[in-house]
């Protein structure tokens, strides 16, 4: 924690900053160590504070090290101003992808033009991008745990059996298996729901000789794990092998192109050329993946549109995916991280 | 729909607004009548635009009812700002408390000085104040899957077995009748976890003669629930039964005041003092309630800070509570609806 908070210091020095509001949760967590909701933390050189209501100060003081508790009763946002200019702090900045509209406007007004809100982004995600050991040991467990339930889960898989039932087994699984839950709703999508990329599971009833797509991601100790297997309940017939293979493919080149050096857009270009090769560049919509950390949609987004390159320690999805309206849809979605000299697939133990 | 949609259409024109950016998920929920996420939606008195991306536009589109759809390619911002000045929109509202400062940042520049974002607060949120009877079948629907649950976990709880483990099962069982999921991380918390008011469930086994609380929601078709019940593990000493029927008295006190008219901070406040009479004012910390449908917290907030009253339609918990930090903590937490004449309490049902 002491290294991360003296790298943030260092970049609000950078930015010319007195101090940084941060209210989004992962970067609380990343900051303080711990998974907080409901809270506002206050960076400064001199001093960190943590604001909280009543329902968490208990829980949270025996956790809070080298940062100290304020426990709001009336005004949160009167109180974050009137402890900045108590610290006599003059240019405080706040997270404005995270801020609503209505808190910087409350704080700005607190402030009575003694101070001044600087909008800021992506201070404390720039030095998320890059994982750590502990934090690789966290996302390690997660997939662990992500793998047993999709062997699991492979087992239990036979028509008849509901969307909603499926992600029930899934949803109880990891928890007997020390996730503290799952990472995001948990898509289960039989036949040709799994031409939805963000189906919700619901009532339908697996049948036989259809793909079933299952899409989990489970929360150990805060860090997220995000993977995608599609299963097919007896036989598959030839197009949608056909698919699969092509998606797989895809991802297969892509993986291969991750190193450090390399252009992001070039990782999602080059899967998305080889599905388009084969002449379905219009049923693949979406990016090819994305960071994942405390958050499992963070930095570094892998898209057409970032123009960064690949660092060491990077840890992102590769989900190349093919949706064909009305029939189905084949995503397969691994974990990769960058490493000095290439790339580890995280999640390469868990079969497809 | 249709008469929710006029209803906010006449707020637009008392609020001299041409149109409203709608960006909190409940709202759009509202207003179309299915659950959307990552979504837009702008509504003026000729048309409502649907916008979200490629994951969901195929699943989307079949759901609209006199909604257009528009899908997202590249800046949803620069989409929402043309799409206003083509349908020339003067003075565009958005939500303020939802709106992330950089996304009004981005619309309004966008809007090149051709339009103006004007900030408001529970335009609809105010409309969904009073429940309609089909709110109130989904809500109860909820409610009587959330009372199976707890019936069910009252017969499966013993000592040895994880808090984890507990959630697990209520998670799987809630979705085998009939939930979508849970409404929120569903809260169990053994022993001295209880005086923890959100306490996140963990690897704590609980022990034989202690108080464990769960505190479960879940989503019915979008309408939640939220209860808690305590339950207790072979004895109950004399301090937790003293305790339990302060809490317990508390609530029904503050229930019996509940009819059209009355002050929402009287009711809070009926709770409170006779908490405080028996001498654990300071072990109460929250409001005593929150209104609950689309969301789990909406309006009204049931606390000594709200100076509104009661309208039937409205829905909210009533969960007076003590916490004895290192010891345990009661809450016992129903959900009422103010009916003409006074309030039915819609879990009822709920054994206690």
């Amino acid at each position: 924690m002491k290294a991360r908070l003296r790298n943030l210091l260092n970049r609000l020095v950078k930015e010319n900053l007195d101090g940084l509001i941060v209210s989004t949760p992962a970067n609380i967590a990343y900051l303080t160590g711990f998974n907080s909701s409901e809270a506002y933390l206050l960076v400064a050189k001199k001093e960190r504070i943590y604001f909280t209501d009543s329902r968490y100060t208990e829980e949270v003081k025996p956790k809070l090290k080298s940062v100290s508790l304020k426990r709001i009763e009336a005004s949160v946002f009167e109180l974050i101003a009137k402890t900045s200019l108590d610290l006599d702090l003059k240019r405080i900045g706040f997270e404005e992808r995270h801020m609503p509209y209505a808190e910087y406007k409350k704080i700005k007004e607190s402030f009575k033009s003694r101070a001044y809100l600087i909008p800021t982004h992506n201070l404390i995600e720039t030095l998320r991008l890059i994982k750590e050991p502990k934090e690789l040991d966290k996302i390690r467990e997660a997939l662990r745990i992500t793998g047993l339930a999709l062997e699991f889960i492979k087992g239990f898989l036979r028509p008849g059996l509901k969307e909603l039932e499926i992600a029930a087994e899934l949803e109880r699984f990891i928890r007997y298996h020390g996730a503290i839950g799952a990472a995001f709703d948990i898509i289960v999508a039989s036949g040709p729901n799994s031409a939805f990329p963000h189906h919700r599971p619901g009532q339908r009833k697996a049948q036989k000789n259809e793909p079933v797509l299952v899409d989990i991601g489970v929360d150990y100790c805060g860090y997220k794990s995000d993977l995608t297997r599609v299963y097919f309940l007896d036989k598959i017939n030839s197009l949608t092998r056909r698919i699969y293979n092509i998606v797989l493919k895809a991802q297969g080149r892509a993986i291969s192109r991750i190193k450090p050096g390399a252009e992001i857009a070039r990782i999602d270009g080059v899967a998305r050329k080889y599905i388009a090769d084969k002449g379905y560049a219009k049923y693949f919509g979406h990016s090819l993946g994305h960071g994942i950390g405390l958050e499992t949609h963070e930095a570094p987004s892998v898209s057409a549109k970032n123009d960064g390159i690949l660092i060491p320690g990077m840890v992102f999805t590769v989900e190349p995916a093919i949706y064909l309206p009305g029939r189905f849809g084949i995503r397969i979605e691994d974990m990769v991280l960058v490493t000095k000299k290439g790339c580890e697939v995280l999640s390469g133990f868990i079969h497809k």
